[in-house]
């Protein structure tokens, strides 16, 4: 019997994991917005002239458990060494029950940045546990909810004492015991802001010459220092002192604030984030609080809800880019909340004790095995130290390095004939054997006698992490619930929708998940020998060669790691191809006034000056506008930077005139990436004329945002750019990030993701991205107004609704929808912008037809319920919308007044009933959170009054 | 300068993650109880006689990371090689978001048996989709919750063939294509009730010689035959006719009760729950509706609320050993929970038409592999299969074999000349061409015809899985919410303490489930050749040898997968020590009225006649009765089953005098474990006179309940019993599971909690246990009498507060106090047992003082509540006991003539005010429930009603 086969292929074959509609859904989707076909609708949607010829071609797509298998293959390849290279990254122990509650849980890793407070109590206080442990750490009052990596962050410390200090002088100075990737960074952020960079001993520092300095604590070859003097005289001479600390240390050492600084920064990875071959770890940075508002980066503060209860929000929101523009000289956007997060339970889990114990092991292991080497003859520096030590070998250098890899142990080159050894959290008795074998001594680690080698003046004497959030007890069960419950208080992708335009809020799929958890990945050092990172190597050059055929472009770095990351990059590779061709005075860049806040940021960064370019009435680049300014600027035109599909979410035809116009001028062309997940399969960046591009693998290629990062932001370029790219951050010169590949250990993500869709699948995930926007558009029309539709009335991947006539008509405004689609059980949109007083609408591919409907069910009863203020049959000041979003407390207290019922209230159109979503807070109060601002965890007494 | 060590310890170092309490807070709890110190508590409590001589020494106690480490060697030492061994275990594909989301996931691990409808409507609904999938694809109308696995489905079915039959024969017929394991499990439970087994070709059987017949589908050796004759001639004979089926073949293949089949019988493992050497996975039975008040096992059933919305419920519990007692056949106690709503969810990810590509997938390569084999000349049997074939390989058999396992597969010996090859859903074409190459045929699998070889008769012509909830989108997104939505609707031990008398609801922590997931330990198939598996060997030896350390005795048999089978295993184990004596009349088991309803079960399953033993007055057994009894009967006593300490809570002083009295007596000792979790360290049954006693590593050594399943209970004996234990299914004779040790892959639990722990640890856990039983009891002095202390007032590790007398005073019942501790965030104590009327609470170890109080407070206010009753000032039948557990529905709809308000109805002391946990459901009516059965997913229409 001849066997008919099926034509059925489960979720796996036909990624269909990825494509929330299915294949009958999208039949009556289309008939909906009224195309004829996918093929039909996209047509309608893609200008024909910026289609990219043929398609995506990776071969066949692999399934999950062959992409999972081939990623082992590949794990393999890397070799895990004990690696004692120090240098910032340390080996640390992941609690099990943080990896299994946070890194692997849905419910942190699918969340988005906490810009809606009330769906985000969860994170936030998370994230305030974070700031009050690196507050209390580093002795400076404020701390911001995280920055990327030590080196930008350092780069970042510099500029805002650069922003603060009085001193009339340009240079900065730092300390040549800094790790060399941040001097590296700080290098490259500073050339373009014109700061000359002093390197040098910090005792022959000239505090009248420079505005700041940053010394690094302990020295990167293992000093331990006292910069209360350094720090003194930068004062007296109206500058700015920063430290760089190692926040474990922190439990042992004085801290930064008792020195008298005015900045610390530094990295929290050995704080339980592994190492990831480079990242992503949450960096820090605090300061004194006379400073806050100059402080790059997120910061968590503490204010009330409309009813007065305790509410957690992100304060001093518009800083530095937003209130700056053009003249910001931080373009930070993401921050590194998951990391953070991870940072912060293990410090709650472990508790001030725990980590001093640590620390106090570490620190007994690295006497140890110095006195072991010291016994041997070697000659070890320094005299006192924390975990890092230097050992002069002479010319036997290598021969120790090699011995050491022999012995499994990776340790540190440093100069031509040291070598430098950093112990940490997994180093064992074994371990010190073994490094003293490298060195030919065969001894046993027996002699547990503890010992300091610690200036005793430099014994840290304060009280830290005092708050009960610190002292619990150390149970699992306890920890456990803790994170369960944080987690229920917010609102992820697990649960529902989140429909941010721009921010391509789509599946992050099991599968793509779970090789960043393996220790083949997990636990490299970044700056392992490259033989060793082979399986890395082989993962980057793949998915460089599939983003390459993707967008169109020759090559690209993986080392920003953010998108902001990724526009610096690209435009710091644009300005040294410039000054390659001796056009190092072209600084003009092109930008239309519909940009993404960073860009403008980013040029100031490069140092360039930004000329906005209107927009068109349909939302178009204003091409005339363009022509004009850019023939005007012709002499030092450095290039544009324009967003494709633009901000409006629309594919404007005009987009390849725009690129010819740049390049006749002598101009270079950034395309930004953000709407790549419109583009994928087709259309490409690099046909359209684009010279570089950032790509947010965290926005198209399925890296979970991890409630506000880590984001990924490689950038692409055409083959004359790719001399320019930035460097190996251990050679200096123009490293962006700390580590070369930035946040290397999420790469397996988007990789696994291009594996299992094949070229085939990617498209059509774009393609349903883009069917899924025009349905939503086309359910609304009639209700709201779209804005900004292509000529053949098709959005693309996201669209803009328009809610500015209601503040007139019914007193309702952008935030009152925003908060009453908590209500049913949704993530608003993203709010005002690029357009004020709108909401953007990104569904992705990953969404049905059911949860689609469920949302534009709840934008309709939504327009329903402003009609009825409208007509006044509803007040305009008691309402669904104004008294929005409503809690339990709402329905046990008293109900009131209100002119609707508890069930109108609570369960509006959308809002699953059994499964309902209570945020745990009624709407946020901003204005009060910024003129009360805290920005540690309160006092206990405040808990108590809570609990009552 | 000298370091001054810490005397601190961090979670990790000092097995704090396990003890719920802080130093601080067991000496403020000692305070309460009026301890001296928990020396004294432990003195107090555990009579001199019964402690165990010195301490159990382990070596020292492992961190986290050290046990990953050694258990990463350990797992090394297992190879995994492609089983194609087939005999009912099968290579499958666990979808990663499964195993994140289900396996991988607390709120899903750490639940308890949903005998809590209101609290357990998440996992309820996942069990139902179970059942409905079981029902669908074996045509049989009714389908329980699971059972442990293949082999005892087999045998219950066998049993339950009995109980139903009208034939006045006493034998049963087993085609001799049933799986070994399962002919070897039926025969053994068919011995001591009586039964003989006929095993033989089905065509041959004499339907008027046997009770009932059951028939593998496919057979084991791969046909494939059409069993309705056969049926048809058991019916005419009054006979039952049983089915056991491979549930993947039937999305082809005609089901069983198309055949006229009364019972299917089953294991879902191949539903994307791995191998794991043999198990945890679980089993099914479906049945006639006729007979379903027969059937073994848990039944999910579908009711409505006290709202009269829809509410699914545990059905027909009380059956066989509830109704029976000591007439039982069955003692079926734990399902495979966990395990079921993987095999659902499998199901509902793939639907009819993947379930259905991915059988014809692996019958198509099979017919390919088959071909091959055919044209290089092989005789390759049967003609006609599914996914197995058998080949007469002569003398060559050991060559092929062992070729086989060089290609990387192996493959079954199949009697001495012939090789059994299954394939399965991980079967690729390179695994086809490694068959070859073993067989020494060079070929590549390139003719991708698809052919079916399979009788046309056979093929299935119903339709299956046609419920909504088997038609998602196959999307992960949707797939992902569906999970987190039924997680959320219940309440488990990641969200309060479930403080289940008798259960040992202790942590599962999160390092020692995540060896569970390695494939080294996951993808094993049970026959392995035992050179593969010689982790697990290691394993099963150094965990074996520390619980003979724990318990006493010596030697362990690790094939019990519950501790139903324990207790079973053991009895099994003293039956055949009797007759091996020429004792074989020894049939008399004395088990006390307070005993695990389970005991009396077991006994008769072995053929024992059950003498029951009053209690005296203060719980303990009443000595003088049994000493009576045991002389009484002594002639032909087998032994006793006692439970220690008592079921009661108490350690009775007398344990001793009992286990002399049964030995003077000619009887051997069953000491039931259940309550090992107040004993480990302290005191051991081997030393109180115990032969025997099983082990719930799910209670005491946290093994996670997994929402009622799976379980494990090993048994421990002494050396004169170790001839005795069970034997490997695959040798036939005295197997009680399906796989020689029963749920392996289980087992890394155990061992890391061990490991972790050490000796000192885990006897902390055991005092700390105690204490917080003790702390318990003392709060609630004076508002509960706590029925059954020791002499010294104290009690073990749980404690029996007595309810019964509010149900004259108040009105208020056992069940009444239930459902208000879910308002309070609680799952309810045991109810009722082992004293009707009363609430028997276990906290564990795992608990801090802060949750006891917690608890304690929402007791305490229950309390009052149930005074104002007494009091006249709350009416008896409106009142927040009855109306209890109150749900978001009584907030909104209207709140009517309650005589409380809505915030005391919803917030009394306990529950948690921001994050409180909501039931989904008001209290379920069982009544109803019983009354309307209904155990399959209700139809479509229901759910559109419900949304409304």
């Amino acid at each position: 019997m001849t066997f008919k086969p099926t034509d059925y292929l489960p979720y796996d074959f036909a990624n269909r994991r990825h494509i929330g509609p299915s294949p009958e859904e999208m039949t009556q989707m289309l008939d909906t917005v009224g195309a004829k076909s996918l093929d039909a609708l996209i047509d309608d949607t893609l200008p024909g002239g910026i289609r990219m010829k043929g398609g995506l071609d990776f071969g066949k797509a692999m399934s999950e458990r062959e992409v999972l298998e081939h990623m082992r293959k590949t794990a393999s390849k890397n070799k895990v060494l004990t690696s004692l290279i120090g240098q910032g990254y340390h080996g640390t122990v992941t609690p099990p029950a943080i990896q299994r509650n946070i890194l692997e849980n849905p419910a942190w890793y699918t969340a988005y940045t906490p810009y809606q407070p009330e769906i985000s109590q969860g994170r936030l206080e998370a994230l305030l546990n974070f700031q009050t442990m690196i507050s209390d750490l580093t002795g400076l009052e404020v701390a911001n909810a995280s920055l990327l990596d030590e080196a930008t962050a350092c780069a970042e410390a510099m500029t805002m004492a650069q922003r603060m200090s009085k001193a009339k002088v340009s240079a900065f100075f730092v300390d040549h015991d800094c790790h060399p990737q941040n001097i590296a960074v700080m290098k490259t952020r500073a050339a373009p802001l014109g700061i000359e960079i002093i390197v040098g001993d910090p005792d022959k520092m000239e505090a009248d010459k420079v505005f700041g300095a940053i010394f690094q604590y302990p020295g990167t070859y293992g000093h331990v220092r006292d910069f209360t003097s350094h720090i003194a005289a930068l004062h007296e001479n109206k500058g700015v002192g920063i430290i760089s600390a190692d926040p474990l240390s922190l439990t042992l050492l004085k801290e930064p604030g008792e020195m008298g600084a005015d900045i610390a920064v530094g990295t929290t990875q050995r704080f339980g984030v592994p190492e990831g071959y480079g990242g992503p770890h949450a960096a820090y940075m605090a300061c004194k609080d006379s400073m806050k508002r100059s402080m790059p980066g997120r910061i968590v503060g503490v204010s009330i809800d409309a009813h007065g209860n305790r509410a957690y929000r992100l304060s001093l929101q518009t800083r530095e880019q937003h209130i700056r523009r053009e003249k910001a000289t931080s373009n930070v956007c993401t921050a590194q909340a998951l990391l953070a997060v991870m940072a912060s339970m293990y410090a709650v889990f472990h508790g001030p004790k725990g980590l001093k114990a640590i620390a106090q092991r570490i620190h007994r292991k690295t006497v140890r095995l110095a006195e072991g080497l010291k016994q041997a003859g070697f000659d070890v520096r320094p005299a006192t130290f924390f975990d890092t030590i230097t050992v002069e070998v002479g010319p036997l250098q290598s021969a120790v390095m090699k011995s050491a890899v022999e012995e499994g142990v990776n340790l540190r080159k440093v100069g031509d004939t040291k070598v430098g050894i950093t112990l940490d959290e997994r180093s064992k008795p074994v371990t010190i054997e073994a490094v003293w074998r490298a060195f030919g001594i065969d001894r046993a680690d027996k002699d547990y006698t503890p010992h300091y080698h610690m200036p005793e003046k430099l014994i840290r004497q304060t009280e830290y992490l005092t708050h009960p959030i610190f002292h619990m007890n150390r149970a699992e069960t306890e920890m456990m619930r803790y994170m369960r419950r944080l987690a229920d208080r917010d609102l992820a992708l697990d649960r529902a929708m989140i429909p941010l335009g721009s921010c391509t809020m789509k599946l992050n799929s099991a599968a793509e998940m779970m090789p960043v958890s393996w220790r083949e990945f997990s636990l490299m050092h970044p700056f392992v020998p490259d033989n060793q990172a082979l399986g890395y190597k082989e993962m980057i050059e793949d998915l460089s060669s599939k983003l390459c055929d993707i967008t169109g472009y020759d090559a690209i770095s993986m080392q920003p790691n953010s998108g902001a990351q990724g526009e610096y990059a690209g435009l710091l590779t644009i300005s040294a191809y410039h000054r390659a061709n001796g056009e190092g005075h072209r600084n003009i860049c092109l930008i239309p006034m519909s940009a993404h806040g960073t860009n403008p940021a980013s040029a100031q960064m490069v140092g360039w000056k930004v000329v906005p370019i209107k927009s068109a009435d349909n939302g178009d680049i204003d091409l005339d506008d363009f022509r004009a300014k850019a023939a005007q600027h012709a002499e030092n035109l450095a290039g544009c930077m324009i967003t494709y599909p633009s901000t409006h979410g629309v594919f404007e035809e005009t987009v390849t005139e725009v690129t010819k116009i740049t390049h006749e001028h002598g101009g270079q062309v950034y395309i930004d990436g953000a709407n790549m997940n419109a583009m994928v399969g087709l259309s490409r960046p690099g046909d359209l004329g684009g010279d570089v591009s950032h790509l947010n693998l965290h926005k198209t290629f399925c890296i979970p945002h991890g409630g506000g990062g880590p984001g990924m932001g490689p950038i692409g370029v055409k083959e004359h750019l790719i001399a320019h790219l930035p460097g190996h951050p251990n050679d200096g010169g123009s490293a962006v990030s700390a580590a070369p590949y930035g946040s290397p250990s999420l790469l397996p993500i988007s990789w696994a993701y291009c594996l299992m869709m094949g070229g085939e699948g990617l498209t059509q995930a774009t393609r349903v991205a883009i069917l899924n926007a025009n349905y939503i558009a086309k359910r609304l029309e009639g209700a709201y107004d779209v804005l900004y539709k292509g000529p053949s009335g098709r959005v693309a991947h996201e669209c803009i609704i328009d809610v500015r006539p209601f503040d007139e008509s019914a007193g309702v405004t952008v935030d009152d929808i925003a908060k009453r689609l908590i209500d049913c059980g949704f993530h608003a949109p993203t709010m005002s912008w690029p357009v004020a007083g709108t909401l953007m609408v990104e569904p992705t591919e990953s969404e049905n037809k059911a949860e689609l409907d469920r949302f534009c069910d709840a934008m309709l009863a939504i327009r329903a319920e402003i009609d009825a203020i409208e007509k006044g049959d509803m007040p305009r000041e008691n309402n669904p919308l104004k008294n929005a979003p409503h809690t339990v407390e709402d329905l046990v207290l008293e109900w009131g007044d209100r002119p609707y019922t508890r069930e109108q209230g609570c369960f509006p159109p959308g809002a699953f009933r059994v499964d309902k979503y209570w945020p745990p807070v009624n709407r946020v109060d901003n204005v009060h959170g910024d003129r009360n601002l805290i920005c540690t965890c309160p006092p206990m007494e405040d808990y108590a009054e809570a609990a009552e």
